[in-house]
């Protein structure tokens, strides 16, 4: 049976998941909306850990400054009772209508000021209620069609946007990260910055760009037919793995936010496995909220809002389970052995190896039996099947 | 009529594109093998500038010393009677069955000394051949399980590989660049460094990056669904696109590797429209030879195989006739300026504006109208259309 | 230059098409509603044939009876007044909550009653319309998870629907035949009759099949990677092409709803060689309205709604231009020839022949010989060369 | 722990499954031949039932009459003293050069009688072995370019070659019936009959479609994005369930012939529920062999392709394990009940009500209050994480 969640767990949810009311772009919302403050308490019931939020989520856009002072004061008293953390927040540049070219890579410079200033103003607002990350979703910037845009502006813009933020924490001496979230379309038909990998690079060429990293979204990566457990690995090894966004999604289709672990169930014991138990041969960790970002199913009531609250935490606390045992049992190891798992964090050149030193071994090349070499067997299935039987329970 | 090629265009062709024979996952070859000699008379006399090739393209894997002189020999002299340059070779880490996992990340660490060894050996073949690219395709650098890896090894091999490669270069002189091929999946259920932004991100890890760059496929990030376009203003932007592979794909599906022009059309449109002319307001260019990766039909017979080579360079050049008169028209000059294309270039802030000073112009953000902003009309369908209907020759 | 629309070329447009104001799953409407009656004199204005719509498109859900008197008279002047037909109408059985496990095949028995009964009155509407097709697009009908739906009942269900409606036409005599819309999936998260074949087998099970047929939509089809030229082919061959519905689409991702001809391109000149040319060989031929179901771009004001719904007549007519000149080339006419592909035509018997008397002929099989017959040449790239030639104007 | 398998279970394999050597695209086999006596000892040591094969697996294209008596001969004696049986065999129609265009579709009329005659030949060869089913994959009916093929005619062959197989099989008395496996693309560019749906419609036009029907492949299914099960069950409503291909695919990709289950874990559940539980409701129900098309991983050597052949079985079993204690579970029929499940086996009309009967009823329409009905929640959520704690043994 699944454990109990405790916020010990460090599970975090968006105001704008339990939230969602069921607008989508065939139908109207099939729920009511839902208080940000009902929602501090019923997380906080449930084992949450922290909540996370747009601005717009709670602050409705355009409030005026009384109004949100009032609002964010009902807040705060509302998590301090409930005894929850924000340990992100973010900002929405999508939503309203000026956004609909993008925010910092919109082609209307007032637009992309009008952005910058609404992510800076968020900023003071994430440092205030103590949030470590703010991540940046720039879901409208993209485009439709390639003549739309010069990309390479779109890019310096994207840059001097990220930059201009980033030096404005260190400037205010904020102990905030910026986490960006890549995506590779819809809403746009392409989006800039579409998967880890392009969002990495262009981390590489920021000048703030040490306190730039990463939010990976599992069904993001997957709409790319992308391996989701890569992409978080590839970013853990650059060190830029700031926070995640975990929930399901089935083959590359629109994007489903379904509760995490109801999408690729096989792939979701992966993700869980490596950030619990890391590396096989050790490496860089992962210690941050596990952050969900999904949608309750728009056939459910608030019942069904709760439950699939629930379901998120109960299927990660599960796979957690899972993936222990599978790391513990000795015939795993066996397998993991036999599959030369461990033997590729081996340096392919000898200690103090030089390419010379290569060239000059013979074993390495003029003398090495390439035919009889082909003959090892990995098992790789062997060791697949092994861990299916631990994720089914069944061992 | 789309004109005839010259070497001045800088057409290049693989020796494995005009010479696959035709086997498939489900079947035979249904063409006789190509003399490599013959290939590159016939490159010669359709306009080709150059030939680039697999070492086992043209000396079969485990031939003699003396074996290789010969063809070699033979192949210098063919190469210099048609005129061809080699301005690109490469290394077969995936046909033999010792590739099986891998090359530089297979878990066998002999096997990936000796997937080293062959690549350094191969970089004094580049150098003695005057290629100034080394292209890297690490098709079977990847898994089908996500258990069957260590991912952050996988990561460490990979550098070290491409470091080894980078610093022999450097360390024998040699004016050559490595460029590094993405690819999703296939050969392997997922391969690492997946697309462009993979690829590009994990460059900025290495010790010598600098001569470290890429050589996107169109077919592999369409694959992934990602817009091919989009990919090598990413790599431009970063100062990266060393070499281009061109050739056409139909949606998300196994790798097709049509000709140019055969897959999404309008995409290739606007390929050629960047590689011609450069982003719109200016910016890093393409310098390199336009290189054609790509599988004649196999229900072609040799007519076919010419007839797809020459298809290739004529979709080309047709493109970029298009291209030309698209940026030339002035009223697609004014629907550039409509949609705020070349608005995109201005900075977001002004000229020494920081980010207090966007924070103390009330005019970005307190008397910002944002609904009176939204109604900004980009008209980025006409705009589309008017590159259409420029493809299509119908303006 | 393409030429102006006329009504003799039967386009038609959704009411929902230039109606949509832009709301999408990340952002509110960026344009203020559209009075259908304005929709009907613009698209009269810009040449087009009729006008279709959703029953809630132009009468909101849950108006009374009297203001749906007085918003049909006034419908019926201004079509009159433009010169406008309705040649097809549906009903909306997704955007109301209620509908939110769909319409035919919702679990909730009583919403499976209204929907029906939604259908039924408003197919008095459209025979009193003069509407020969009413379309049924069940977007609804659906699930995300596998056991949420008895699929054996939902088939019952939908059969139950369909053949309901249609006996109902049947019995008031009107001159009108159902056309089913396949989507694969979005707003669900695997829609019933998800493509062209699943829809046509459904058909085949139907006791009033005869009046069911098809309108499959370019998108929807490539949505799930398949050919939608095929999938008329397929629709036209069993008889049952009722209707269609154009539009573009990028690859595999969610439901793009862009101008015809702006998604693949290529496709698209097949898909309007298919209309306006028939098959290489004679056949089935489709006579119905060339009708657009596309979105205008959210970032653009009205200019670019009716600049989008012109672009859908002009491409069309342009790759009907580009088409009729394809089929009357004499090269292209020898170039099929070589490919063959009017041999297909000709019956695999002879006149007469049987199972039997293919057996006994030796040529057929004995004495074939079958590595000489694998020699042949069908040069279809040369073929497709020429085709691409013809629709970029270049020859 | 999985249960060990018995010919009770009806597992049977494909000898190219265990046969398959790893030749792929882009490299050679790295299995030396496997003899089909010594799969057919392995397989039935293992515990499968039966063993199926094309022609061509078991003889080699263009053998002798003697050669291929002495091969049936040896086969005969080995599947008896196995005890396994052969309930399918097929025809290659995709491996010869001589079929790059296709069998039944091929624009070259001498190919299509052959392929004509080696299905009839096959089919004798199916009789005399006592082969129930007889699968035609018609893996090289399709095109890459719309313009080499006239679809019409393409189906017209297609039937006629069908039916003329079909009517031999009547002719003869064979106790044989027809089963088509559809597939979206690969080696093709798009293939004729690409999913479930366009099979079963296909039928639905033909002669003798009595005695033909379905034979459904995981992965072919999912390389179109399409729901499995959901095709399952279109096929079983319809009465045309003959057979199935099980095995495992991730994601829209090349066709990956994973081990069954070592795809998506879930969508392999709700498929042995529906196999071996039924609708909900009950209905129609498939009583075939449990047939695995796979792959066993190049990877690996015959170790690992024991094993993973061993995997598919218990896999499956494992899952009806599970899948048994889901619909034995009170709480599960229960959360059943509350989605309104069941409900959907309702029908929508009362006994004897018809439309007009429905018009009738004001408590369908006239007062049907829509909002309120809105409000019932389907609870699909909870429905779906106790089906996947029951799949992870978790309850």
């Amino acid at each position: 049976m699944p454990t109990t969640p405790t916020p010990a767990d460090h599970f975090t949810f968006g105001l704008w998941t339990v939230g969602w009311t069921g607008n989508d772009p065939f139908g109207a919302p099939t729920r009511a909306a839902l208080d940000p403050v009902e929602a501090v308490q019923k997380l906080a019931d449930l084992g949450a850990y922290g909540v996370t939020f747009h601005d717009d989520d709670l602050i409705p856009f355009g409030s005026s400054n009384q109004d949100r002072e009032l609002i964010l004061k009902r807040f705060r008293s509302a998590i301090q009772e409930a005894g929850l953390k924000v340990p992100m927040i973010t900002t929405n540049l999508f939503s309203h209508p000026v956004f609909k070219d993008g925010g910092f890579t919109s082609n209307d410079r007032s637009v992309r000021r009008f952005a910058l200033r609404k992510v800076l103003r968020n900023l003071d607002l994430a440092a205030e209620l103590g949030a470590e990350t703010f991540v940046m979703w720039g879901g409208r910037e993209g485009a439709e069609y390639d003549g739309s845009k010069d990309f390479s502006a779109a890019f310096d813009r994207m840059k001097e946007g990220v930059d201009t933020a980033a030096g404005y924490i260190k400037d205010q001496g904020y102990n905030l990260r910026i986490a960006l979230e890549p995506k590779p379309n819809e809403p746009r038909g392409d989006i800039f910055l579409p998967t880890v990998g392009h969002a990495l690079a262009f981390i590489a060429e920021l000048e703030h760009g040490d306190i730039v990293g990463l939010n990976p979204e599992t069904g993001h990566e997957q709409m790319a037919g992308l391996n989701y457990t890569h992409g978080l690995a590839q970013a853990l090894w650059a060190g830029k793995l700031f926070h995640i966004d975990l929930n399901g999604q089935k083959s590359i289709k629109y994007d489903q936010d379904l509760v995490f672990g109801h999408g690729d169930l096989t792939s979701a014991f992966f993700t869980v496995d490596l950030l619990e138990n890391g590396f096989p041969g050790g490496g860089p960790v992962y210690n941050g909220p596990r952050h969900f970002d999904y949608k309750p199913s728009r056939t459910d009531g608030y019942d069904g809002v709760w439950d699939s609250a629930a379901a998120n935490m109960s299927m990660y606390l599960l796979l957690k389970e899972r993936a222990q045992a599978f790391r513990a049992d000795p015939e795993v190891r066996e397998a993991l052995e036999t599959s030369g798992v461990f033997e590729l964090g081996q340096p392919t050149l000898a200690p103090g190896e030089t390419a010379a030193g290569l060239i000059a071994d013979p074993a390495a090349f003029e003398e090495f039996d390439a035919d009889a070499a082909a003959q090892r067997s990995f098992a790789f299935v062997r060791l697949n099947q092994l861990a299916l039987e631990h994720l089914l329970g069944a061992r």
